[in-house]
């Protein structure tokens, strides 16, 4: 790990972005203003949406984007073939976002067996096993339990497929668009599992999925009674389709895979259950020629989200270079950028607040001298855990290592301001 | 002021929901799980979702409620008629809602010449009057400028019509649905006055909307060099056409109308602009005659929002009582719940984060005797004050103070359980 570099890249704003925008106005035409005294007043032009009226108010009851960000969607990762589109996955568009909340359309996709279309008033949660009462909740039942709410990232396991060479063209939609963040609002599990009463000798709790799928995972008991919510609402509103509506587990830091939507049920036992999504897929082979398995956490991570590959810097001088941060195992402590390709360091700025296993942004500010860049960040969190480059992690992991992909993510700048994919 | 009182309703949870559950599980029929052998497990019936493939991978790529969620709209207030489809408002379902974060499609409408459709790539923000340099920006001029993201509230004046009596049936859409929080992002007002740079004599800005109302309000120039910020983005995606679609101001803890939305113009000067939504609008007729003008600042204010009117409790026992407090001067500091009318006050617990100008959820736990019961919630915020109840600020405003509306809302439950409406 490289020591941080003591300056700061200085950066005088004014002058740079002042004198492109002089130039603007000075090309605008057709003057007008309601009052036609100033001299920059003067060059505004009368827009059409301005001379006529507007579309009604509550034209759409529940509103949409504008038709001019019709590009900002998720898609299927470029150049990977798509098997099938019920057991696929729709990548988030995070070099069009800004903040840290993910728009609930935009929250990534990755089901077993597609969307189930599910009557939230016939469906039923059971919670049984080695338990003093089996009971089965209604969402009726659910609902009149204490809630809670709390703002956290989801990330499959499968994000980042950076273990051999990615292609050039791939965007940070392509390479880490399996990250979302969401505010979740639920009732802990913690108090579910008090309201059945378990049994001393329980130890791992299957989820099981009202999916197609049946999708099923195993918990282990001290995540239970940890942070794991039984969640019904995301963004304010209830849960989406696509994220398990009505509703799901969540298991904050944890791969998104064992937060399993749509649960029907929860059966307590005293061992890991053994399922399909842990044994055959969702384990990690090591070089050694044994497997990770129950690899749950999603470990310190970060990556610049503009400039990023398939954008263009306009030209040299000020840029802003700002991205996401994230750890499994608590909050973002520092993230670090560097525009030299990891020879040296600067501190980001995290913008407050910096919550537990929720999405960070942070900023950098660069003057760009419009060269050859390469530009990197890396996270460190309260663990003190350094997320790691490509080459420590295949070192530890070999490249059989399917999942869990969290390395330092580089952007290549070229000197006529294309950026583009570097592993 | 009524005394806090030290004692907590004691509120034992299980046993109450336990019973209601276990009676559901006894009446489930049809047996069936992939492992038959958990009591309350054989009583799962399987759903029809769980035998068919669901709906495909990316289907939607940009998502959308579930449709079992159709009722959950913005709708106009009821009771009150819609003179204009274009100057009218559109109101946020709060009692559906959870956490602290609005939707966008959910976020309250208030127009005043209906929703522009604003090409980006044309729009122009001119910045003059007392400056060194008149600029006009593009939104990638903006887009140029360092960012900042944060999580504010924005409220009408006109929210909460409780001067005379309300409506039995009003819910709390009704009287509190101009109410929305997003987390927004865009450039510190005070970033872009920097590069103008502004006269010494400059005391008041106006800001003019590129809708067909030319929307115009003047703002203080000390608000402009604090928290404001000009923005593009909301809740991670851009700004939706309803919020300002490509910019717009956000000034937070002010009244929403002064946030001039789909920003066109900022022309510096060195007093108030008077214009019309400042003197024949958006001012409050004291009972002295005289009328309060750039009464800028939303004070502290809170409401239950479930249970609230127009809900019905299913049966005596726990539940949480939930809402939602606020304060353009700062942070809640606390939040009161009663359950008797005001008679006796208890702390609410308040979710974290308890963000500056932010809605903040509190919860408090009740359980019900199955008698009549009067709902309210108090907010205190960090500088002290203290939301006061409507006989407090009639007897302070008068009757004829349209606008700010912050009194104390009460919810009254009949030994039904039936919630309604009660000033």
């Amino acid at each position: 790990m490289n020591r941080i570099a003591k300056t700061r890249h200085a950066v005088s704003r004014r002058g740079i972005i002042a004198g492109t925008v002089a130039a603007a106005a000075a090309l605008a035409a057709k003057p007008r203003l309601g009052e036609a005294e100033g001299a920059g007043g003067e060059a505004l032009t009368v827009p059409p949406w301005e001379t006529q009226p507007g579309a009604p108010v509550l034209a759409a009851p529940y509103g949409a984007p504008s038709p001019f960000e019709k590009t900002v969607v998720r898609r299927p990762r470029a150049h990977v073939e798509v098997k099938s589109d019920l057991s696929s996955i729709g990548l988030t568009p995070l070099q069009n976002l800004d903040g840290i909340i993910t728009p609930s359309g935009l929250h990534y996709e990755r089901h077993h067996a597609g969307v189930p279309a599910i009557d939230p008033e016939a469906h039923r949660l059971v919670v049984h096993g080695l338990v003093k009462r089996p009971l089965i909740f209604t969402m009726d039942d659910l609902a009149r339990f204490p809630t809670v709410s709390r703002l956290h990232f989801l990330e499959c396991s499968g994000n980042t497929q950076n273990w051999t060479a990615g292609k050039p063209d791939w965007t940070v939609q392509d390479t880490h668009g399996l990250l979302s963040c969401s505010e979740w609002t639920g009732v802990k599990l913690s108090t579910i599992l008090d309201e059945v009463g378990i049994d001393r000798s329980a130890k791992w709790i299957l989820a099981e999925g009202a999916d197609a799928a049946s999708m099923t995972r195993s918990v282990p008991i001290e995540k239970a009674l940890d942070d794991a919510l039984l969640v019904y609402a995301q963004n304010g509103e209830r849960l989406r389709p696509e994220q398990g509506y009505p509703v799901r587990l969540l298991l904050p830091g944890f791969e998104g895979n064992v937060s399993v939507k749509w649960l029907r049920r929860l059966k307590i036992g005293a061992a890991p259950f053994e399922t399909r999504e842990e044994t055959s897929k969702y384990t990690g082979l090591l070089p050694n020629g044994k497997a990770r398995q129950f690899a749950f956490i999603m470990e310190a991570k970060s990556v610049i989200t503009r400039p990023s590959g398939g954008l263009k810097l306009s030209q040299p001088g000020f840029h802003e270079i700002t991205g996401l941060a994230w750890s499994g195992r608590g909050k973002v402590a520092r993230v670090d950028v560097s525009v030299d390709g990891g020879k040296s360091w600067h501190a980001a700025r995290l913008q407050e607040p910096v919550l537990d296993k929720c999405l960070t942004r942070f900023r950098f500010p660069w003057r760009w001298d419009g060269g050859p860049a390469t530009l990197q960040s890396r996270a460190i969190d309260s663990t003190g855990y350094v997320q790691p480059t490509r080459d420590q992690l295949v070192a530890a992991r070999g490249m059989q290592s399917y999942y869990h992909y969290n390395g330092i993510q580089s952007w290549s700048v070229a000197a006529g301001g294309a950026v583009s994919y570097a592993a």
